[in-house]
């Protein structure tokens, strides 16, 4: 037997990690789960070349490979397990150009989505992608995923701020793909393909990134308070019926409030659901006079406020949500997303599964695109059977709606027995050859997305 | 030998078209350039049954299949040669769901994007993908080229606009991508892939489109005359560096502009390059008043009109470029793309290869985007060598300023022998690889974008 690991020590020295601390820590994500057994190694790339060296030995070896940011995602894509290389991009994290002429950067993988931005605001530019982990998670690691966030529905996703990305194939070849220009449509647009691909198809380890300037004017903060979450969710699509965009628009339900309102030792909510919805740009302060007025004749009790720092102060209870819920217990994070006029029956069926399964879901949603995670609380590491009894009730709600399995999180190892629902079975297996294609040894992330 | 055409009248009956006529229109498309040979027949697709009937016995007999919008195309993209069946889509052109709410509408193929834009209208709505085409062209052809348009730089490219489709395999299988939600990451993002794919991976037969709202405010218009095209490209970009996003931003050249103010009976301009820029959104007037000042700073005459039809008079010369040009011979449109802080450098190469070849080369530019449509004037129905030694030296010269071959018209035949100069040999091989995948015979719109 071929020692894998001998052979990535003679290539790449100290950077190849065996320490029992580092191999228990690629074994799980920030969804709590975790692979089975013990890794081969971690790998800790500093560069393009030793991303190579790692996946020409894996691909002699016929080696898995598990590409890896910060470890922040919510579907186990990037859990590493026995006899797997976790190939880490973290330390890969430097900006190699900003052109604010051309509203581009040029990252490597590694770099915190945070720390992009904070160098990116010298210029007075910003990179749009914003996961409520963008504090702690990599841009490479939001491609991977395809990340949302809380921004998306004025400022988009991932796939929209994306140019061209240098990737790495299972047999260690660099491709360059995309191109730096606004506009470019020669041959397949394998930049999208990557996107979201899950560490399936091939590994990122480079990204020219569409900027935008940093948005000039005031922002306002506005909060609803309503009797019940389907009156909130009803405000929140008559606002976007009544043709205002706002940056933001956050629902929270009456438990997901209750919990972070104990956590935070903040007076008991005088509402059983909160909308937080914030304006920006030259039309700010117009579009919050409309949004108070629209979730007034919704019922709602309005607060509204034109102060930066007190908005950030109203938005931290939705950003305490992670917290609330990791108190509670070990959580299932979900992450169906629905047409914005299907919400409110969205948390109708989220309230039959409750009552019929007899569980408890804490939920929030990004109201403004319809994407919600329904939060799944359990003891133990393990998500027992009837708690995934009630996810499915709620995924298969969710597509009944016209919706899909996950918004912004992935599909992983958490998800993959529903992927075929979704697709169904002939784009399944089409998807499936497609990555045979980049990486016809299935050295790459096996067992993710696409598991038998 | 199988008698196809026998075969597709006894499943599609009319649809069939063998007449002279139809046979010649499909051979060529708006770049002026056609097939040798004469097609066996053309369809004329009245449903999704039609075409996965076509498609079916296409596979059956191994005969290759052309898809075709309103063949607009500049690229060569839906011509149809010898032996070879034209799948027209242009007569599924229903409007099947619009949805306010949603921001989205759901389309047959062959519906014309003014057509379809004329209806959104009446919803306040629409779709932003704008080809200089769009009179005339189909939002099917719009989203099989991944075509762009005079609006990209502020609204996106197709893109940025389709959340799912619709597609018939070569088999005849039909397949949904994407979802109706703003978001969805549920495994690869085929929809992505399908785009700007010019019929080699399957037939879009529906889409369900990412729309907008009417952009409420006046549209201001810029006219800037210039000594010469470089100060003309160099004001475009500063006017992007003041941190300005303008709507519509187009500059043409001496020799464009002295063939449209002939074409048009308009007086000799009074410079030798023009920008027209249009801004629009609540704060359009004052970007107008800004651009203006950087204009005239870059040494610019400048009128500026806050009336939307004098708007339109004033873009009327940009927009009959393409009629212009057409008078003064047979013309290869070309297309290249570089970042924009590279526009001036652009055209200081295309001046050089004007030089150097001894031809003319009336060039103008969606100066916003860095995309430039060169044109090369020449007598007769075929290319001159000369001339393809022309443009491929302002290719290359795309190429090393960090650009693109195509911006927005596509590889088709008429670009495939530079493609792999694009994507190198690894990515190149990948490419022809996937298509391999969706279309393992090989019978859809052959020896196009892939050819050997």
């Amino acid at each position: 037997m071929t020692d894998v690991v001998a052979l990535l020590r003679a290539a790449l020295g100290e950077s190849v990690d065996t320490t029992d601390a580092a191999l228990q820590a690629v074994r799980a994500d920030k969804s709590g789960h975790a692979e089975a057994g013990t890794p081969l190694a971690v790998v800790h790339a500093a560069s393009v070349a030793d991303v190579q060296a790692t996946l020409r030995i894996a691909t002699a070896t016929r080696t898995p490979v598990v590409p890896r940011g910060a470890g922040t995602g919510l579907a186990g894509g990037a859990n590493t397990g026995t006899g797997a290389i976790a190939l880490s991009l973290r330390r890969m994290d430097r900006i190699l150009e900003v052109s604010p002429d051309d509203l581009l950067a040029v990252v490597e993988p590694g770099i915190l989505n945070a720390d992009l931005n904070d160098a990116l605001a010298a210029h007075d530019l910003w990179w749009a992608p914003d996961p409520a982990s963008r504090a702690i998670s990599t841009v490479g690691g939001n491609i991977a995923t395809g990340a949302g966030g809380l921004l998306c529905a004025k400022y988009g996703v991932v796939r929209d701020a994306v140019l061209g990305l240098d990737v790495v194939l299972a047999d260690g070849r660099l491709l360059h793909l995309g191109h730096r220009s606004v506009k470019g449509v020669t041959g397949l647009d394998l930049t999208s393909l990557l996107i979201g691909s899950e560490g399936v198809l091939g590994v990122v380890v480079g990204a020219t990134l569409k900027l935008r300037r940093l948005v000039p004017g005031e922002v306002h903060t506005i909060v609803g308070m309503f009797a019940d979450v389907r009156a909130a969710a009803a405000a929140s699509a008559a606002v976007t019926a009544a043709g205002i965009q706002p940056a933001i628009m956050e629902l929270m339900d009456a438990t997901s409030l209750a919990a972070v309102h104990r956590l935070l030792a903040l007076p008991v909510p005088d509402g059983a659901a909160q909308l937080t919805i914030q304006t920006d740009g030259p039309a700010a302060a117009a579009e919050a006079a409309a949004i108070a007025v629209v979730l007034r004749a919704h019922g709602g009790h309005v607060e509204v406020s034109a102060d930066r720092e007190e908005g950030e102060r109203l938005l931290a209870v939705r950003r305490s949500m992670h917290a609330a819920m990791a108190s509670l217990g070990t959580t299932l994070i979900e992450d169906v997303a629905v047409p914005r006029s299907r919400l409110a029956e969205m948390f109708d069926e989220i309230a039959r599964v409750e009552r019929e399964h007899g569980v408890v879901i804490p939920t929030v949603a990004h109201a403004g695109d319809g994407n919600l995670h329904p939060n799944f609380i359990f003891d133990g590491p393990d998500v027992p059977e009837e708690i995934w009894d009630a996810a499915d009730d709620v995924f298969r709600a969710a597509l009944r709606l016209g919706g899909t399995l996950t918004g912004e999180h992935g599909i992983g190892v958490l998800k993959r027995r529903w992927l075929a629902d979704e697709l169904g079975p002939d784009q399944w297996e089409l998807q499936r050859r497609i990555a045979a294609v980049f990486d016809p040894l299935g050295i790459l992330n096996p067992g993710k997305v696409f598991a038998p």
